[in-house]
């Protein structure tokens, strides 16, 4: 019954069905993922994807837009993917820390480009685009709470095996799909499993995010042409759930899809460009280097940065000694050194050239890790010791960008036009970030790209 | 080691490498293949396919030539999609008995549709194809042996999942990628896991190899654009290896790359249309019918058809009541029907119609089946029990078309232009055999399609 019950729940949704807080939420979540997928374009993951996609011919008459070009556009296919890539390449994107899902990428990737893609023949309104978000979302992280820790814990990237069915919920949503229909498109969306964590660090990460959209995207428009998967796809005794998990209780999550919680609403924003699980200790070293400073000494004098943190952050992060810009968004040592050096990590921090610097480099060596079950992934203890022997401590009890600690809509703005204006420059920025936060009142959404 | 190993065989593989027999095999599994992908043309799956692209707008330049089709072509990424799916929709194409691989399929797809797109500047001969394609079909076929049969057993549908790979390094090849490339071509190929049996029955099952065609295809063209993947992507930790499968011995069945057996020559060709375990009971009852009819006695007095097989057989195709041609496909109480009833199992016998044909339903009614441990996959017990009480058994040691019982030159090509005369006619598909025949003499492999 699950792919049943997810189906029809999100073909019977409306947009009368949101509350102001779910849209709300969901208006967060795309203007992050816009502002991400703008300033993503800067780095070479998604330019080599569209320039492969371009020089190989394969990349039908354009109709969608690449966000961070300047009004390039490509099919929808192809700017799905490429907008997709961009969109998580920094690691800067939003997450559901309960599952570590980051929802948006992939969902809003497929449904925008083929929204732009349909514009003239089936405008749709900010509404309808906001309902179809929302069940690609819910869909989404429904299926990755069904399935997780353990199929997480086995080495999938569980943003891109659950966002395929994310985004062709959503796509499917969008273009009409009745109920059957629908499931045969989950059924095909579900039978493409893209995404392993041994690529964390390298270009195949944002890869994940972009050909799930693609997978998605193509499984809704195949099903909407009479494409057959199985109406039982997910709980098939060969499906989804059971191949790709040693436990799942899709049933149980389902039914709770609209009742209560909606997920959207328990989405978050990463303050910083990478590894979610190393944020408390950025956050950490940030607030030491400030103390630091105000007691007139010098981080430079630093000769040990113990960290003591949740046994997850080493299994993700580990890397000692990272050597470009995408690996050093998967050290807790460069994130320490980074915090403590910088006082900041944002993009700039996380550049090949930071992660190969002498300084930088000397202070991951002074980089100590234990690991405690009793911290919480968005907790950390951080302790310096400087040379003349004297200690300083901290205890970060929520990260900034956590749910407890969620950035303000300022900071989002910030966050919005700074990664943006480094690649369209502040007045498209500017521009970008009042189209994307007024989508709900948008009565042609794929018209919005032509507006920045 | 195992990425690396793979890599770097496949990167330093020449013509001179391949013995007669081995190339003398991968030219039987091309024609083969081909004349499936022609053949299979004529069913919805790979129609629905190409509409899909060609309405969505996701097709670039045409340059690829869909081989079923009068002339027709695509950009390689559509062609290589739908030739992936046209080659495998009627279960008739090509299996690795010991791995339950189809290897041809994913691998011929992506390497001729790119082939084609080459030839204006890069024209392949055929000792150049065919050292590529065998490079890809070993890579599929071994991987698939390091990982059988626990990957399978769990539900993988093995020929996509390895296939990915298998096409990336059989592209990589042609394109001249070096090993570094070939290893980071390997994890983006590895990274999307194609294909669960759930589909098996449905078009979706076709879809795994056009799916996973069209993934290979595009790791070995963003390697070659300098996409950074893992150098160690299979055997991480959290990588391919690993996280399919509870068990793998990569490093040494990678080791045995172009040491004495050479998968290809392994290779076996379908008699039938239909689930490979299926086959030694589709030879029985055909046997069987000719037998009643030389004792002047009519197959519709049969009241029982007894099956005695390997349990797999149950697994793979326990399908009672199928519904559709290719659910048909995947029903081991169809084909003994079928077989009895027609003498025949050809495309003829798994088409809708006769699957819903009452005389066929009733005979499907009185197939029973008993599985046992000791029957090979490839062996079956069959019994008529007539109303007069008598009873008819045959005993199948080798299946038609199994490694120790393989089709003929002369059947082969008969299987060829039968299937292709019905899609293209019989002039064009006599063309089609002689240049697939032909092609180790070919200059220019992307051209050949033009000459039928």
């Amino acid at each position: 019954m699950a792919t049943f019950t997810l189906a029809s729940w999100a073909t019977n949704l409306t947009y009368a069905n949101l509350s102001s807080s779910v849209v709300d939420a969901a208006v967060k979540s795309l203007y992050n993922w816009a502002g991400c997928a703008i300033g993503g374009m800067g780095q070479a993951a998604p330019q080599i994807a569209l320039n492969m996609s371009t020089v190989a011919g394969f990349c039908g008459p354009p109709t969608s837009n690449i966000l961070g070009l300047n009004g390039s556009s490509a099919d929808a296919q192809v700017a799905a993917f490429v907008n997709g890539i961009a969109s998580h390449v920094d690691d800067y994107d939003d997450t559901h820390l309960a599952v570590t899902i980051h929802p948006t990428g992939v969902v809003a990737s497929a449904l925008l480009a083929i929204t732009e893609a349909r514009s003239a023949t089936s405008p749709v309104s900010g509404p309808e685009f906001l309902t179809a978000f929302v069940a690609g979302i819910e869909a989404e992280l429904k299926l990755g709470l069904s399935v997780y820790p353990e199929h997480y814990d086995v080495g999938w990237h569980i943003t891109s095996t659950t966002g395929s069915v994310g985004a062709a919920v959503a796509v499917g949503k969008l273009i009409g799909l009745d109920t059957a229909h629908m499931q045969h498109a989950i059924g095909v969306a579900s039978t493409q499993v893209v995404g392993m964590q041994a690529f964390f660090g390298s270009d195949t990460k944002s890869f994940h995010i972009g050909r799930a959209t693609q997978g998605g995207m193509v499984a809704a428009l195949l099903a909407q042409g009479g494409y057959t998967s199985s109406l039982t796809a997910l709980e098939d005794k060969y499906g989804w759930l059971n191949v790709v998990s040693t436990r799942e209780n899709a049933t149980a999550t389902f039914a709770q899809l609209g009742q209560g919680t909606w997920e959207i609403e328990r989405n978050t924003f990463k303050p910083y460009p990478c590894g979610i699980v190393m944020h408390p200790i950025i956050d950490g070293c940030i607030q030491l280097r400030n103390e630091t400073l105000s007691q007139g000494k010098d981080v430079e004098f630093v000769t040990q940065i113990a960290l003591r943190v949740n046994p997850e952050v080493l299994v993700l992060t580990g890397q000692t000694d990272p050597q470009t810009g995408l690996a050093g968004k998967f050290s807790i040592f460069h994130a320490a050194a980074v915090g403590l050096l910088y006082g900041a990590a944002t993009p700039a921090q996380f550049t090949d050239e930071v992660v190969l610097n002498e300084t930088v480099v000397a202070m991951r060596q002074r980089v100590n890790v234990t690991t405690d079950n009793s911290v919480a992934e968005d907790q950390a203890y951080v302790t310096l010791t400087f040379g003349d022997g004297s200690t300083m401590e901290k205890f970060v009890e929520h990260a900034i960008g956590s749910l407890a600690n969620p950035l303000t809509v300022e900071e989002l703005k910030t966050k919005f036009i700074d990664q943006a204006s480094l690649q369209i420059g502040g007045e498209r920025a500017a521009k970008a970030y009042d189209v994307f936060t007024g989508i709900s009142n948008a009565t042609d959404v794929g018209k919005l790209s032509s507006f920045f």
